[in-house]
């Protein structure tokens, strides 16, 4: 068994273009022994984005903490909750953003593709 | 995307031998379109407990909510608290207690096996 705080694993900022005030917490990856897929914490100052972006992973995020907004490829907004979880199936086009006034967090799995190894995803074109 | 709030998800009762006051919330399976992994809320009572078990899929687990206690094959304990990450290989024995006084909540999570549903686990011989 491996254990670990959350917070004792350093953020990474995320300088990939459109994403701003975006960290990702790499908890356990292909680095822990992980075979399967991999649990990230995604951190998002107050107003931090990502970009409308896909990739091949899907994603299987839970809400820990603060206010999320997800938008979709035709600009359809959803507020989210803590508590909510949300999957986005692989190439769907997806955005969120921190519309609260504090830290947004989520924990955001996604499967390690042959290659990969669970911190990056492998971007795909968005089709609307 | 596909969202639910994990507590619009009708807990489960787990009956099996030796598993003591444990429901599951099966939140995103196969059954979701999932196709890699599944997110499970392990909901434990005061006292509610697994056996000492072993399974062919490995866990990553994110403490939610409550006082948990980690056993492995040898019977060390370890104290788990909100926002830590576990991660149990496949094959490894473990066992988790709520020794709190509160619903202990742990999101579990594991990959679906060729054949699985992402919903329960296959079991394994304990090897200590």
């Amino acid at each position: 068994m491996l254990r670990k705080h959350f917070t004792a694993v350093e953020p990474v900022a995320i300088s990939q273009t459109g994403f701003k005030g975006l960290s990702a917490r790499y908890v356990l990856t292909s680095a822990d022994g992980c075979p399967h897929f991999a649990m990230r914490v995604m951190e998002f100052e107050p107003q931090g984005h990502t970009s409308l972006h896909a990739h091949l992973e899907e994603h299987e995020i839970f809400v820990i903490e603060g206010e999320p907004l997800y938008i979709d490829a035709s600009g359809k907004e959803t507020r989210l909750r803590v508590g909510d979880a949300v999957y986005v199936p692989p190439e769907e086009p997806h955005q969120f953003k921190n519309v609260g006034q504090t830290m947004m967090r989520l924990l955001c799995l996604i499967p390690i593709l042959p290659g990969a190894n669970g911190r990056s995803t492998t971007p795909c074109p968005i089709r609307k």
